[in-house]
């Protein structure tokens, strides 16, 4: 193998790459990038074996040579080395050599490393995925549904399915659900399909993390296709590949609660800073846990306190207050998560009671909602 | 205690007097900020009892009403909680109150916070300073004094006044030096006092280090004062205290060669990315030992091997090489920090052979020194 490439491009796909690469792996080439250059391009792989990644460098892009294949062939090499190499190098262009024992030439101006490289033979092959059913997302919209749901994953392993979140397509709509069994995600989307097929799959919180990280802030589409046991998104240059967790998600419908006994409107941003000036103190005291309080005049009163640092009441003038009174406690971290994710400058709020759980929405945006179980103080 | 306080005033001078307060201190009222309300204005301090940051925050400044003292009086309270909440509250200026039992109320918009506070008669005296012996450094000079010396002080607690940098003052010069007995880092500057005493202090790296965060980039003036343990920085609003370390600062003029067999001029910047890229393989074997040899026509070369990894080669034309020719090895960190520290687009390297300290000087400049010691490998 021997190619010349520019520097950039070659920075940037191995970055991409690196995301799915884990220095903690029981399979010693996995801490390896896998380097493959044939007459049309470069291609790089990086996998922990959950996600896999690869970016391809074509020889050409807008008339411009990025990589000149002088002789295709393929090496693995260490990518904690290999990716900081690639950074630091001094000139625009890099020139990779494969010597015998697939030792590694890296050239650029006067400087020449030599990697000792490993059999690309060894690297586990990627799936096989038949790009049949496939759906489209724009990139931005596919980076919300994540941001909006992913936080909301369970962090336990005691039921391993609660780490995912939960895809579900049906009639060219996508419904994307996470719940730890506290809280709870919701967010929908209109998609376009090609296919009448409904799906139900379940993917690795992690694996959603690195890909909306991969992902830059276009509107292009993400192709996406699923199979039986993996997902794969597909960009311009970068195939994103994800195994899909075992199992049944939960049904999730008959925990939303369809009615309301009080309802309150509030600004966004001074409802989370609230939230998030109470929960300074709630922090040391038992499970960051602050109270609500509706009082007159549609005030509402958040409070918390720790019986060794002190205490903070603060109240706040709501937009409308609507339906019985109420006090009510919960997390303040996951009030806050849920604030965060939510878009818009007014949210409301349903209560069903102090010991059932509570529904925050935008005000005028039914595309997701966020679900919150209280805990009990009062 | 009563004041009113603007908040961006009252953040900034938390934030400096935080920087000298410890979480792990055996003292438990060093874990609060003092408090104290006069009629010319509000003092902060923080201390964990060998640094101790005092910032005044005056009544008024250009004509602004700054702090609205109601009642004079003091109170300590918690550091982390304290600079937490007056960082988040929510309007422009903050009510301070002490009620009973030192619980302090602070009142910002429609939010109330109670904070538990301590009896500030039980917080430590600072050192009480005579201020007869006074010197000046604009900010700006100090911070590069600082830079430019103390990465070089010891980490190891084996012979602690190592861990300090020795300040000498005579004639109206300042010379300070660090040194770990691997390498040496020298700065001498101009300085104007009132007095023609002499002084030889070690001041704790780890203060100087806090001190440097803690000044802004101006060239205003910096009262210095040194008494027999305790060195006092004053800047207009600020007051930071050091103690100083006991014993005798070892001579170290005897090390620094004053005359070179080989001597070498390179581009700063050139040499600096090539030893960080020789680093790279250098980190995982033993000690972070690059490798630096003359070749014929005034070319440099830089090395370094992981018999597991790899190895690189670079070559660097230097701009001058006169003298014997030369093959050294050295610490590929040492050699970055001493570059880092000097200023100047070319540096001048001299040696007195492969087993002898080597000194490194910005090319036209006089004022600063590092030296460093070589490692045994050829």
């Amino acid at each position: 193998m021997k190619f010349v490439i520019n520097r950039d491009h070659l920075v940037r796909s191995v970055q991409d790459v690196m995301k799915a690469v884990s220095s903690r792996t029981t399979i010693p080439i996995l801490t390896g990038i896998k380097i493959v250059a044939t007459e049309s391009g470069v291609t790089l792989t990086g996998s922990d074996s959950d996600i896999s990644i690869e970016s391809f460098i074509p020889t050409e892009e807008e008339d411009k040579v990025i990589v000149e294949v002088i002789k295709p062939g393929s090496v693995v090499l260490q990518a904690r080395f290999f990716s900081e190499i690639v950074r630091k190098l001094p000139k625009d262009t890099v020139e990779l050599e494969v010597q015998d024992h697939f030792v590694t030439t890296i050239r650029s101006g006067k400087t020449e490393f030599n990697l000792n490289g490993l059999d690309p033979e060894e690297y586990p092959r990627l799936p096989q995925i038949q790009e049949e059913n496939v759906f489209k997302l724009p990139t931005d919209l596919l980076k919300n549904l994540i941001r909006q749901t992913v936080f909301a994953v369970s962090t336990s392993e005691t039921r391993p399915i609660l780490t995912g979140v939960n895809w579900r397509i049906e009639n060219d709509e996508l419904t994307c659900i996470a719940t730890d069994s506290h809280r709870l995600a919701l967010r929908r989307a209109k998609i376009e399909t090609n296919t009448f097929s409904s799906y139900n799959i379940v993917i690795p919180g992690k694996s959603l993390n690195e890909l909306s990280k991969i992902l830059d802030d276009s509107n292009e589409l993400v192709d996406i296709v699923i199979t039986e046991n993996q997902v794969l998104f597909k960009t311009k240059h970068l195939l994103f590949f994800s195994r899909l967790l075992d199992g049944n998600y939960p049904d999730t419908s008959r925990l939303i609660p369809t009615d309301s006994k009080t309802d309150i409107i509030v600004n966004a941003k001074e409802f989370l800073q609230a939230i998030d000036r109470a929960s300074l103190l709630a922090r040391e005291g038992r499970n960051n846990v602050v109270r609500l309080a509706t009082l007159s005049d549609g005030i509402i009163e958040i409070s918390s306190n720790s019986p060794e640092i002190g205490k903070v009441v603060e109240e706040i003038q709501s937009e409308l207050v609507e339906g019985e009174e109420l006090k009510i406690s919960f997390s303040a971290k996951y009030m806050m998560d849920a604030l965060k994710a939510l878009e818009g400058t007014e949210i409301k709020i349903s209560f069903t009671g102090a010991m059932r759980p509570f529904l925050i929405r935008a005000l005028h945006d039914d595309s997701m909602l966020q679900l919150i179980l209280p805990v009990r103080t009062y």
